[in-house]
């Protein structure tokens, strides 16, 4: 017998993938969770029916969602990241030594803990002395943190379920207010293939608020239509006026310091969408 | 009763799309042709059971295999291009005032008749004045051409099949007698997460051939992971050499004179394979 998982991306468009093995599939107190073991990815982290990470293509984007805010804010030393309770943000945000305290702010500890279980490659970095996890409502946290963290960075699912507040406006508003008076968000917008209004959305209000901002793309292949974007908003520093010989080489598989102003050329219908 | 058409673009991993239509398939002399009309993509067509091309995403690879290309070379005036029946990459050349003509060589008319039929957007430059449709094995073609082209484009199927002997090293020392003294040619090579020995090896085997080599990607979401590579060998001109602020703007939904030079800016992982 063989089983294959298949992702609806759309109503009439997917990716279908062979599995060895079933690990978990649980109703949490927010999503259905499952945990996958595919042929072809490894592992695979399932939130009501959409692929969040696998082993072999989690770098990409939990890479691209961390360095390039980190590497475009002079003095990072206190870092939030909203979600990403498997751990993959956190492990590359402690690559930079200058970050003194990152906390994550996961609503669903079902996540954290099956990520720890069998996802061992891509959590390992939540139980570092510099971290502090929280399981806890992020929106809430959000909102009542003030003027407290240089970068923050939402790695949220897809805004249905627990995460559609975290493509509000409001959000947003309480994203800068949080930071401090240099500080940097940065936020993964989904596709432009099929999601284009979201990405024009959030753009627009986060140009509301923010006076610099800037969209980066990164190939996924598990993600829809294989190009993630990513919305970056920023109070002072602007990620295209980063001296990319001054950043240093780090321990990465996507990332490079090359890559750093290259990721923020766009596709000309995605530029279309956010000009 | 709802159908789906699946790829398995590796043997435990695939794409699948709903389709409202199915308007052909056929065995050709050289490989089963199709032609699906999907819902997501629109109108597909699949050779050997693999996505060649669809009305909605078909702008990127040919954009991306003819303006690299021809806004290195100074002055391309005789443009050859191996395959590429549907007349995608031939549209795409065409819009170069400086293009004399341009000589399509496909070894399956039917590919070039189905695609006038169902693929009118992608292939009405077929019946441009400055273009020669022969319908010949492009082999063949390269080996009996010497001194001939400006900018030779490879548009094959993948490295099985009729398109076998287009990934040999024979062919690339073909590629290079056959083009003029400051020729360039290009060829689409697959994607690094599946078929991470293939851009290797045509790598090693081009720049043993031509002095100047260089890889881009673009994303394509029908293709496999969803980021595809192009191969470039040059003679003498440079993409990486070229003055960005001199790139027309042309008509065009995926390429900008931005990307000219960002595109060569390749994920770790992947500039690892070539460097």
């Amino acid at each position: 017998m063989e089983l294959w998982f298949t992702e609806k991306q759309t109503p009439v468009f997917g990716i279908t993938a062979k599995i060895r093995e079933t690990l978990v599939t649980e109703q949490t107190e927010f999503q259905d969770l499952a945990m996958l073991d595919t042929e072809e990815f490894g592992r695979m982290l399932v939130l009501d029916g959409m692929v969040m990470t696998t082993i072999k293509d989690e770098f990409v984007y939990h890479e691209m969602v961390a360095h390039p805010a980190l590497f475009t804010h002079p003095n990072p030393k206190r870092v939030l990241v909203v979600g990403g309770g498997d751990g993959g943000v956190i492990r590359e945000v402690i690559k930079h030594p200058e970050v003194e305290q990152a906390v994550l702010v996961e609503i669903d500890g079902k996540v954290i803990e099956y990520s720890k279980k069998y996802l061992p490659e891509i959590a390992g970095g939540l139980d570092n002395p510099r971290v502090d996890v929280q399981v806890a409502d992020g929106y809430m946290h959000i909102i009542e943190s003030k003027n407290q963290y240089d970068v923050i960075m939402v790695d949220s699912t897809e805004p249905v379920g627990p995460a559609a507040p975290l493509f509000e406006r409001g959000f947003y508003q309480g994203i800068y207010e949080a930071l401090k008076e240099d500080g940097i968000f940065v936020a993964q917008t989904d596709n432009p293939w099929f999601k284009a209004d979201l990405i024009q959305k959030v753009n627009k209000d986060v140009k509301e608020i923010f006076p610099i901002v800037r969209v980066y793309g990164a190939n996924i292949p598990t993600y829809p239509s294989g190009l993630w974007t990513f919305t970056l908003g920023s109070k002072v520093h602007d990620p295209l006026q980063v001296d990319e010989s001054k950043i240093p080489e780090l321990d990465t598989k996507y990332y490079t310091p090359r890559l750093h102003k290259a990721a923020f050329v766009l596709p000309k219908f995605v530029d279309d969408l956010v000009k």
